[in-house]
């Protein structure tokens, strides 16, 4: 028996189903359904998947029987529309179009019209009695065909239309007449034999044959390729192809006589709001396109509703059937053809963050899905922008370039070129725009001084990138089609646009976009649907969200989005205070042991201060502390002028802070004198800091306060550095607690960052409390990318398809990803008790959540405005893998 | 049945033999051993290491049996002696040693002339007939007793000696007679009794009980423990203790009178020549310790040959017979007691690199032991000693100072501070050392220009270390106690020493030390048994060895030291030679992907110039090339003065330069854009040289030459990278062989040396011929240690036993091991005809070799002045594990 390769689809019945969507692509299982739920569909039929990638496999040839398939489906489609395919009284016209499994809008050829000829043309000004419709759509026809099928330049056609425009003296097509048209199409046909040496085929069949095979084609033109690189389709699915009859929305008469014709989109709901009403736009005596196109202003649905209330009627009928159908808000397209309604499209409907959560939720009220269903319908990334003020889109503010989304949210301020400045403007209350080649951990005060953060270089995981995000504060980055000239306080944008100190420009971190002047926002809304929503993922969810914080502030935020404690908090920040940079320094260039020891007790109180303000905002939950990690150069100023200031706030030699400086530079810091190891060689400063956490325990426990530290050594690769640090830290607990003459529950662990550490997991077990797997820093190792300079490649690697994500943003599951795994799995089997987390940059990202939840983590700890987002990809990954 | 904790030697057959090492530490079983083969040993008995580990496990108790089983050992000794210990007429002695499976030398404790005492001395006395001797035979047992057991300060009882001496007015104790020595004996029993509140215990079997309890405590003792942690010896080892009858090398009388005493040490062969002769010395009327010690110049054997000719001739049989029986040169210690020969112990001797090869290859010719066993007997890392010259250790030079060994052998020269200076001077015929805080491959130059290289920061695999390694030049790295001044040109040591300009120092590459002045040199000899060895080698190893060489130079120094390839060729050394960096620069500057390429257009025929020099020296042979690999900023200058000198060549203006390296400029290059990076996104570089390489190769083809390159592309992290690239590379490459017409051998494969790969090393072999691993790289990423950066904190991870081994010197096994096996496990489940290597550094370390044997691999390559101990290690690999 011969294979089937074709699907009619049409009257009452169609071969394919819903379900089918692999065979007959997204498009033509949804046809296929309408049809057999007995919604109006012009009849069809569908080629499989199967066939496209069948012809690439053989030579670009057909299948035997394929022909006859698609005979017999035409001769059913006949049938059921009542004309014939190249009938010259009443021909049959298609569409045929392409469709994926998964949509690629745009990305492959369609062509209209088919099966128009000298002959057919006939009987299809006697049908519509529409001379000029007629003229016009054989023109469009030949137009769409020779560019696709026949590979002639779309400009060569525009250019016979525009010289028999100019020729008539008018400017728009509208103009032109059917006697225009008419010469119009003989010049296409005889361009048509000039460029390819051959006749435009005249036979309907050679035409379809032709276009199907130019649709086969074009899932290999470059753009779908890319896309399908970009988006992570594999090239073997192949597309289906749809030949459908036509059906004309620009048929006329008018609407009133009950006979009009026009073409519409619609959504089961409100799309922007998710309300449930019918939310659509239409065009009476138009084309699908027409809608899109936006040359006429398209009506509401309610017009319709007055105009033709019947054809309404059975529209929204339609959208009643379809929801309850498929349970989901469904974006359809539509065409009236002389007073009768025909459904073109059905597919889910894209929506705001706003309408997936009211639709999502009103869904589970009406009994249309359940809450499981619910949570998936929502894309946790999609929260982002509830959590951050928007650019309004109806601004008019113009765009001056567009770099790296690093931060989203939108700011509006004035322009500074660095971070003294910004803090200097800040109080006296400008909003100030931090703008600057790329930021370093000096600038911390004034990124926090800003509204948001502009760089020219550095990629969505630079510096400027993670503390904004960290801080929730918007940042574009790597706008490297902008120079900044510090001296002149400039920064000129490629249109030579130049943007002096104060001058505003605003910066929409959710697009990358740079505004000039200041645009309008809008406050977000965090409705209680949200919180309903949330609160449904809680009940479901196994993994436990915790977050990044540094601060009692971010702690707070962080709590009121819902994180369960916190899975980092990182000390260096708290060294940059205004107040203890100086002790910090005077600690670094102390020249013995004992004199940095007496800079540490000056640093003592103001780190148990930090520590007593973090877990009274986190009280009852979980604070983990990571001890000093970054190299101690960063604390000390890299300018001459700031060096010298040093020196004699210090009340030493210029050269003594430069040659300590020269002594602490490193080749590659990331990779450097830092975390425990700083932690072995100075064992006074993690000391220091346990104390610290220790001593501001016992003081809240003693006040009723429940407080849970859990000390992380950062950095280890061998299990030696841990027990020795380990050692060290129980002491100085011990210590603390026995003089304080309390108890609590506390916990010493490590972060997991380094790739040896993951290797030797089993051994780093046996004296770990838990561990923290740091994938920002296992990233850059595992990969060897350094996050401050990947920017100058990463951008290309994903354009060429190398990366399918930037691994600093999604886990790179495949290769970091096993890392993790090795490191949980041998972890476990030395300490069954080992608590397991993450606390990189990924623990806010939807897909690498469902990973961290499959590998058996405990928790995810993200900054505070990622918290909500993870949550529900924490629910949304317990529902697809339970556990 | 009671566990058996004591093993009795002496008569002519002990309880013990030398395959119980374990049990009875390596001294006991050797004692043990010559007894069982009839050499005169004093009578004693050995405590097994199992006590020592019990005594530790059970709160420092003895077993139950263990006391009985000394007192029986005791009976056995007093018999086989015929004196008593504790008699007061004829007392015997014991001298209490430590013992371990291994010698830890110094390490432990011993306890001589134990059994002494008020009662005792007199009996001693009557047999000597020598009361100044017994006197001071007794102080020193209660001087080491005091010390050793009751742990008292040393340097109380030298005070009391002083105080003697000073009180008579002499210097030496030689000069106390019996008298003065017995008053000391009352002091010292007088200290012991005011420190420790007892008395001296006089019960002999007290003595023996606390002697061997101090022996046991001594495992622990700090040096000790590190000691093996250094070592690699496990703490639950454990020690031995043997307790032996003392026998007196001075107890005189003359040596003429027959009856003679004294002691000495042999060698069964010259140690450092190993010569077929016997080599020792000893000193008549004295004891071990003094020949030792040079307080006296002892006397070589031939003096004992005509003085005491029958013990001399007791002695060479016993010389002669311990090598039949052990087949192993041997160190042997002797005492002569009143004309009658002890043998105290034997172990295998340590020798010089030409005495190793010479006493193994000999031994082979004597039918002692066969080819495998002479292989093992020499140390591959010994043979570093006779690649490079050595300094004359008879040299008087001052030290000023000792850091990191990094490249072996010796090298004298005049100071200099720049690599411009090195030229210059060079070019003046004058010998230098470059002295430098750090290199960059800026000095290149001046780096080939020097006789060594001295850098005051920077570790073992430091730049300057590296590269002198690859240049067989000898290194100094990272005195940090020393100081240089560019500004004056002056370096100033520890202690105040000044070299300046042009002042003359000596560096000692093997051991670290910095000489002042001009050290005496020994010229390295590469004997006719060297060679042989190699052959020996040769025939049985199954890895190849191949050499990293960027110049045919090194390329034919390898070849002559047996290279079978080459593993490395570095192509960017190259690029900075003096008539190109230029035109590299000028390519780096471009402005567009054409002028690009017109800069590279004049480097191909520079590069093919290169290939087809190092084709040539290594005909026949496999080439692999790495193409490009650092990034791009270390070709630009780096001073203001050089950019202004490079902007006015280029005839650009300077911003235009600072700009460029400004934009290039990385925060961690070694995670930067580099390797197969660079050739992603400017893919006309590594056209070019895959271009020269194959323009070379089809040259030499043409005329004759065979021709096998290798194209390896670096840092290669994921699969599509490889795909790319690779494809690239074909196309080039067959571009080129069309054109010339000829065909050859050629692969085109990767450097594995991203943690990623080593896990997706699957994927990769599926499009790679070859896999070579870059263990340096692999280190950096898999520990997250910058080696540039390290040094600041390595040596206190190696003092504190965190590190084993440094990790860029040998591989670590346990973790960049597990990458490595992985990457070939994988690769060869998807390739099985996949070439593996590796061309770290680590292929020229013995323990790394036996390692990469072990995986699997098919080569090592290093520098070529390791090959010959590459060759030698490959083949103890395969002895041990043959495969």
């Amino acid at each position: 028996m011969t294979q089937k390769y074709v699907y009619f689809f049409g009257g009452k019945q169609a071969e394919g189903k819903a379900d089918m969507r692999n065979l007959l692509g997204g498009k033509g299982a949804n046809l296929a359904e309408m049809v057999n739920i007995g919604i109006p569909v012009p009849a069809g039929f569908t080629i499989t998947t199967e066939v496209c990638t069948g012809y690439y496999d053989n030579d670009k040839q057909w299948p035997a029987g394929l022909e006859d398939q698609i005979r017999d489906a035409i001769a059913k489609v006949e049938a059921d529309m009542g004309s014939k395919f190249g009938d010259p009284k009443n021909p049959l016209l298609f569409a045929v179009r392409s469709g994926a499994r998964v949509s690629m809008p745009g990305m492959m050829d369609t062509v209209l019209n088919l099966g128009l000829n000298d002959t057919t043309i006939k009987g299809l000004i006697e049908n519509s009695n529409d001379e000029r419709f007629a003229y016009d759509s054989y023109r469009r026809f030949l137009q769409m065909y020779g560019d696709v099928v026949m590979g002639l330049d779309h400009d060569l056609f525009e250019e016979i239309i525009q010289a028999r425009k100019d020729k008539k003296g008018v400017e728009l097509d509208t103009e032109l007449d059917a006697d225009d048209w008419k010469v119009v199409v003989e010049k296409f046909k005889a361009l048509i034999k000039k460029e390819t040496g051959s006749d435009f085929p005249t036979d309907p069949f050679e035409q379809l044959r032709g276009a199907i095979n130019a649709v086969f084609e074009s899932w290999f033109n470059p753009r779908a390729q890319r896309y399908r690189e970009l988006n992570d389709i594999p090239h073997d699915w192949g597309t289906a192809v749809n030949v459908q009859a036509m059906v004309f929305g620009n048929m006329g008469p008018h609407p009133k006589t009950g006979k009009g014709s026009g073409s519409g989109v619609a959504f089961t709901r409100d799309p922007a709001t998710g309300e449930n009403v019918f939310y659509g736009e239409y065009l009476m005596n138009a084309q699908g396109e027409d809608v899109v196109a936006g040359i006429r202003t398209p009506l509401p649905l309610k017009t319709l509703k007055e105009d033709m209330p019947e054809i309404y009627k059975e529209l929204d009928a339609i959208r009643h059937k379809l929801e309850e159908h498929y349970r989901e808000m469904q974006d359809v397209e539509f065409t009236i053809q002389q007073g009768r309604l025909h459904m073109l499209q059905t597919r889910s409907g894209k929506r705001t963050a706003t309408a997936a959560i009211r639709i999502a939720k009103e869904m589970v009220e009406e009994g249309l899905i359940d809450r499981d269903t619910a949570l998936l319908r929502i894309d946790p990334l999609q929260l982002d922008h509830l959590l951050h003020p928007t650019i309004d889109p109806k601004t008019d503010a113009k765009v001056l370039g567009k770099a790296l989304p690093a931060s989203p949210g939108a700011a509006v301020g004035r322009v500074v070129f660095n971070a003294k400045d910004a803090e200097e403007w800040k109080s006296r209350n400008e909003a100030v725009l931090l703008v600057r080649t790329e930021t370093s951990p000096d600038d911390i005060g004034g990124m926090d001084a800003a509204q948001g953060i502009l760089t020219t270089r550095g990629g969505m995981t630079s510096h400027a990138a993670v503390v904004a995000r960290g801080m929730g504060k918007p940042c574009v980055a790597g706008l490297e089609s902008a120079t900044i000239r510090y001296e002149n306080k400039t920064i000129t944008f490629q249109d030579g646009t130049v943007a002096k100190e104060g001058d505003w420009l605003t910066l929409n971190g959710t697009t990358g976009e740079v505004l000039l002047g200041k645009a309008d926002l809008i406050e977000p809304e965090v409705t209680g649907d949200f919180a309903l929503i949330e609160e449904w993922a809680d009940e479901v969810r196994t993994l436990q969200i915790r977050t990044n914080a540094d601060t009692p502030h971010d702690a707070e935020v962080a709590r009121g989005f819902g994180a369960e404690g916190i899975g980092l908090c990182r000390t260096e920040h708290m060294f940059f205070g205004a107040d203890r940079i100086r002790v910090v320094q005077q600690m670094i260039l102390a020249d013995s042991t004992d004199a940095r020891k007496g800079a540490l007790a000056k640093l003592l109180p103001m780190q148990k201060a930090d520590f007593i303000g973090i877990f009274k905002a986190m009280q009852g939950l979980p604070v983990t502390i990571r001890l000093l990690d970054p190299p101690l150069h960063e604390f000390l100023p890299h300018s001459d002028e700031d060096m010298a200031k040093l020196a004699e706030a210090m009340g030493v030699g210029k050269e003594v802070v430069k040659e300590k400086a020269e002594s602490l530079r490193e080749m590659n810091p990331m990779l450097g004198h830092r975390g425990c190891r700083l932690g072995i060689t100075y064992p006074e400063i993690y000391d220091m800091q346990v104390q610290a956490i220790f001593e501001a325990a016992s003081e809240l426990t003693k006040e009723g306060v429940t407080v849970i530290p859990e000390v992380m050594i950062p950095l280890i690769g061998t299990v030696k550095e841990l027990t020795i640090l380990k050692s060290n830290a129980l002491k100085v607990a011990k210590n603390v607690m026995e003089k304080a003459g309390v108890e609590f529950e506390y916990h010493i662990g490590t972060m997991i960052e380094i790739p040896r550490a993951c290797l030797l997991a089993d051994e780093i077990a046996k004296v770990a409390d838990f561990f923290s797997f740091g994938t920002n820093d296992l990233t850059q190792m595992g990969f060897g990318y350094s996050r401050d300079d990947a920017g100058k490649f990463l951008q290309a690697y994903l354009n060429q398809g190398i990366l399918e994500k930037d691994p600093f943003q999604s886990l790179d599951q495949k290769g970091i990803g096993q890392l993790v795994e090795v490191g949980v799995e041998r972890g476990r089997s030395t300490n069954a008790e080992l608590g397991l987390g993450v606390c990189g940059e990924h623990g806010g990202d939807p897909d690498s959540i469902v990973f961290f939840h499959k590998v058996g983590l405990d928790y995810v700890s993200c900054s505070p405005y990622r918290v909500p987002i993870a949550r529900l990809a924490a629910a949304q990954a317990q529902i697809k893998c339970p556990r």
